[in-house]
């Protein structure tokens, strides 16, 4: 009899290219993944259906859909009706914190993830997807916030205190969004079933926003194209 | 024309005396408190009229209920049916993680404490209530949680950066249940408002769980009565 896998791992699932990424990465390293997700008051719940779909083609354990409402807090383009910036340049786009910035969005969901991990209990890994070359505005790429996290998850979980040492994957931080994408496509992740978008349109991208231009220029850079569907592109 | 306070502050607001006692404390200090509470599921759900009956009672410039569901996490008496342990000695109460132990609970309390902090804007402070020498037990208490918290904080978020640094106050952290009550007698807390029982029936206290001896125990030693409910104490 075979004995069943025991290494599980917490993956953060957007419905993104960076989070597909990164469950396809836990998998390849031998995790059993249990995925969880929020529905955060976003404006684009679409998102939580491209999670849902990559959970699915995957075959993660577990897939948790957590309710939390950020809105109570405002001050964001992903949950407010601000507008969402088009047509900026790669220049533009590495400058300061984005209109899309949620407060303290990815410490809450990390709190959760940590939650998650000690309640499936044997197993104690989480993994995040982010990218600290792409989105230098966000804060929360720098791997000085993952070790700070990290921290504080072995001071503040009965794991951390029991021996077990609580880890924090962040397996893209360092990569560029086409090194990404390289690696994605290795793994076989199908980036059509995934959004990056911030202003779409039903299920369709709108290829000039921030995400949209990053993530072209990514699969242009491996000479690939991106299969998943945009609202027109000339 | 006076000008109005400037300096604010979250306060995390749980209808217990620690809290409330919190509470008392950043008015002192001059902060217009802004509290917070959680609807997380717990079983009580009195705990949060009494944190309502704190927050109208001293005035706090607004009391924000986040609604946040623990239970897809399990594992605790607080949320789950499990027993609530009574009589036990104070030898036995500071010993290992109570059954009454949330996973993560109190980093995802503060991850959303941090998320007001920064809506709000022009500050940047926290109050958070806890208490080292009576719940040894939880892991949250320790001096150096809230060192890593803050540290945290400061990598997350955009005012972190901005030049403005996060602060979390932790003013119970070196005081004794005793201390506590003293200083919130002082400062004219009113306690019959407060609940701090794990198995309370309806607004009244059972007086034998480990957080009721506690603070009956801190009541004693200030020669003073608790002017809280309790179904019967002999």
């Amino acid at each position: 009899m075979q004995l069943p896998q025991t290494k599980k791992a917490i993956v953060l699932l957007s419905g993104g290219l960076d989070s597909a990424t990164t469950l396809a990465i836990a998998q390849s390293q031998g995790f059993s993944a249990f995925a969880l997700s929020f529905s955060y008051g976003q404006r684009h719940t679409v998102e939580l259906e491209f999670a849902q779909l990559q959970a699915e083609s995957r075959g993660v354990v577990r897939h948790m859909v957590v309710p939390i409402d950020l809105r109570l807090f405002g001050g964001s383009a992903l949950t407010d009706d601000i507008a969402v910036p088009k047509h900026r340049s790669m220049h533009e786009i590495g400058q300061k914190i984005p209109v899309t910035y949620v407060p303290a969005r990815n410490t809450i969901f990390l709190s959760f993830a940590l939650a998650y991990a000690e309640s499936i209990g044997s197993n104690d890994i989480l993994f995040l997807g982010v990218n600290a070359l792409d989105y230098s505005g966000y804060l929360i790429c720098r791997p000085e916030y993952i070790h700070a996290f990290e921290h504080l998850a072995n001071l503040a979980t009965a794991a951390g205190v029991g021996g077990k040492k609580m880890t924090i994957h962040a397996p893209l931080i360092k990569l560029s969004k086409a090194d990404i994408i390289k690696k994605g496509l290795a793994l076989g992740v199908d980036y059509a079933r995934t959004l990056s978008c911030y202003d779409p349109v039903e299920h369709k991208a709108c290829g000039y926003c921030d995400a949209c231009q990053l993530r072209l220029k990514g699969f242009a850079e491996n000479q690939s194209q991106d299969p998943a569907e945009y609202i027109s592109l000339n």
